[in-house]
């Protein structure tokens, strides 16, 4: 009995003890894994540190209010407003701090005005009416302001306000049925805001500032590179597959995607920034305001842009392959017009860069030079439309350009879910373990003969639609640098772009506009 | 002296009364346009009208807590708490308030706990070492959760709660320096913060509640639809236009642009939805909860599929084109092809719609019989990739591709700055007055030889490409049959998609994707 008590005690002791050791190794991988996010969140963007240290300290200040004895005495109770003003309105950025300040300010003003007339009308008659009255008033302008937070253009630029409004109009309303002095509680409650949201501005404005616009003009800029980096990598890739399927790998996948995808998914962030930064008290050199809504068109013009940058990388990733040996015969006047388009986006980042304008004529003559190349190739090269067995000559072109559908890629599919992993982290997980689905092996097996010169075709047609998307982009940040007032282009803004082709197979990509 | 007195005083009046005159204009002006907009607002959406009266009862109902005698002596002064958390909690669906409210009552239960901890190391010692331990406190508490917000998992699901957190922190923790009972303050704070987040739960909850989950339901359903309509009215415009080019219109424009528009902008909405989404207590009919993440899945797949097809409506816009007598050779399978693929992407809609499974076997064979023509066209008229003049027969091939740049659209430029308008309602004011600009023209008139053909190929390409990328959508459609349970397939379900065509030159297009 004693043994097995002893055993049991034992036991339950090694119990314990194994528990406490899983759950330490538990603590120490969870505080591991919070440390590693922590860090990366901060090297990711290094002000997202100084902004903490900021909002900590201008909390602490704030609390001084009342921390300390003589200020306690003329502020009052009504302190405590002022720490929740800092809390709510300090944002990262100026142009949002200002937005926010000035929103909650605004709103407070407006309340308190109309609170006060309700006041003045609930007093007119007896205890019963006043309390019918302030009811009502609360229903009605609680449904209102809820339905005029729907309304599109307050809710991009005023949501924030208009809810601090109907907040301040209740506080004060319903206060004034059982305090009489709601006139000193509305007179503390704007007061201890416009000391709150002082600071706030203070504190974003002086001690190492963020603004908006200047995100937003470093993100067009990395916006650009990252496209050109796209279509450069996307075309070596093209014709490197072509002569070299082994020397795949994920690093070229990889800056193609980021490079676009950055593109694809910036409109919100972009309209966000240029809202906040049309809040910013910027001005240009020349004393003119920035145009920062010029910058999302510019954004706009790239996302149109960058549909034919994914419908390029589609035909990487298709299904049907034309032959390496066509390829190949397009290859040199293939790149060369991908790097003039790459070139002239580095050329388009470096003048928004520099505050210059460029020059349009250099930018289209080399354009134009790579097209006629291309031109030519396809000229003196016709059988690209012929099939890749007779070049040149005389052919029965019905017989020829029944080429049999031969390159089914049999990677296609891990492509594809290399692809869906990027977007969704969970996806891969469930088609890695996947067969081949029915209808697409179907497809796949039905042996279809499309023309193998159908791919390439797209291949070139979507780089030579590319120039024509470029053109659209070239105008807008033409608009951007004559309505910003860059200066002239000079000659020594010389080009200086130099194009260097991304190595595929190699891991020391260029990656600085991969952000 | 008195006529000329008498002149300036009637030319005053009449200065005034102009004036007055002008103003009330004005006045009438604005707000007919403001009621224009309060009635657009309800009209797409009546829903809203139903939210803001419910917001608007539920602050009167907790007005009442103030207003009513005997509940005003239970709460106290906090009943103002109340009322602003029903303010600031009450959303639009019940996914968005249950989130908002739970974030608010977890961090304020947080914080309080926090906060009497801080208290009781503080009240150790002195009142000097109490002000520095607070004021410290309230820095390092500032500063970590203000960096703790950066984190995107953070920021995604708990933003609101972290600020909560750190305002009630800061409410107890400087509070208590000066007033005793904050225990009663901390109290009251939960107890109120409660009261106004039930009430908030129960009106969301049970008065004509909205929820999130359908929307994002829907939502999916209306871009399958749109898409569909998108690709045919694409289609049938490609082959329309080289038959007569007189009949453009912009209402098909319209239908191609916003079927797909509203699923490349979808990103940031479907995930907000599907968040919210998992706050709702809401299972499918096996009692199995409905996997709203699989719905953001299905959105990427449709995103990925988007862009093919706005490359095959940039191959309509596109400045070099196939001339009609090409085009019409493959009319008939192309249109084939394309209703399909809408025809799939229907049956997929509806599918979810009916919360049934599909017959993956019967899309295949339909698409698969599409894909044979289509290939059997082009085996029999080789002539697309030998120019448009000579047909058949034996040529040489190196004169034939030669066929000039004759088609360059005069109207594309106009085409574009449609796009554009759509995309930023300014930007059409500028391009409308704006002449060609000189790169623009000078690549229109370099009159390149590129083949005729190659767009045409571009457009095949892309068509076959698109049948690749709806498979994917297809199977995260079956993932999310699954996972959600729905229904199996049975034979009653029958494909009854009728395929009609959108009209061209037509008006009423069927709008009921286009929400």
């Amino acid at each position: 009995m004693a043994e097995s008590n002893y055993f049991a005690s034992n036991s339950r002791r090694h119990w314990i003890w194994k528990n406490m050791n899983s759950v330490g190794e538990k603590v120490k991988r969870y505080s591991g894994l919070a440390w590693r996010t922590a860090v990366k969140v901060g090297k990711e963007d290094p002000r997202r540190v100084v902004h903490s240290l900021k909002v900590g300290l201008a909390l602490t200040l704030v609390s001084l209010l009342y921390l300390i004895k003589p200020l306690f005495r003329g502020i009052g109770q009504n302190a405590m407003s002022a720490v929740l003003t800092v809390v709510v309105v300090m944002e990262f950025t100026v142009g949002a701090t200002l937005g926010k300040g000035l929103n909650r300010g605004l709103g407070t003003l407006l309340a308190g005005s109309l609170a006060f007339l309700v006041e003045y009308i609930a007093d007119i008659a007896g205890r019963v009416f006043q309390a019918v009255f302030i009811g009502a008033a609360v229903f009605v302008l609680g449904a209102t302001t809820t339905y005029v937070r729907f309304i599109p253009h307050i809710k991009k630029n005023y949501d924030y306000g208009v809810m601090i409004f109907l907040l301040t109009f209740n506080l004060i309303t319903v206060s004034s049925y059982r305090v009489d002095n709601v006139w000193e509680i509305a007179k503390d409650r704007i007061a201890t805001i416009a000391i709150g949201g002082g600071l706030c501005l203070v504190m974003s404005l002086l001690v190492f500032p963020n603004w908006s616009g200047e995100d937003l003009h470093n993100s067009t800029i990395s916006k650009l590179e990252g496209l050109a980096n796209s279509i450069e990598a996307c075309v070596v890739r093209y014709f490197h597959d072509s002569e070299n399927q082994e020397t795949q790998d994920d690093s070229t996948e990889d800056l193609i995607y980021k490079g676009y995808k950055a593109v694809l998914d910036s409109r919100a962030k972009d309209e966000t920034l240029a809202l906040q930064a049309s809040w910013e008290p910027r001005w240009s050199r020349y004393w003119h305001r920035i145009p920062w809504r010029q910058y999302t068109k510019v954004g706009t013009t790239l996302r149109q842009f960058s549909y034919t940058v994914v419908a390029l990388h589609g035909c990487l990733l298709s299904e049907i392959q034309t032959p390496g040996s066509i390829r190949a015969l397009y290859k040199d006047s293939c790149i060369k017009l991908a790097e003039e388009v790459s070139k002239a986006l580095r050329e388009l980042a470096n003048s928004i860069r520099d505050k210059r304008q460029f020059s349009p004529q250099v930018l289209s003559d080399n354009l134009n030079e790579a097209l006629q190349n291309l031109n030519d190739d396809l000229k003196s090269q016709p059988q690209l439309f012929l099939g890749s067995k007779k070049f040149g000559g005389t052919t029965h072109p019905e017989e020829d350009t029944k080429v049999s559908f031969s390159s089914v890629r049999g990677d296609c599919s891990s492509m594809f879910e290399y692809k869906s992993k990027e977007h969704s982290g969970e996806m891969s997980m469930e088609g890695h373990t996947k067969v081949l689905k029915p209808l697409m092996s179907k497809i796949a097996m039905t042996s279809l003969e499309f023309s193998e010169a159908l791919p390439f075709a797209a291949f070139t047609s979507m780089l030579v639609e590319m120039v024509a998307k470029l053109d659209h982009v070239i105008d807008a940040v033409e608009d951007l640098a004559k309505l910003s007032r860059f200066r002239e282009f000079r000659d020594e803004d010389e080009i200086v772009v130099t194009c260097e082709r991304p190595k595929v197979a190699n891991n020391d990509l260029p990656s600085y506009a991969l952000d």
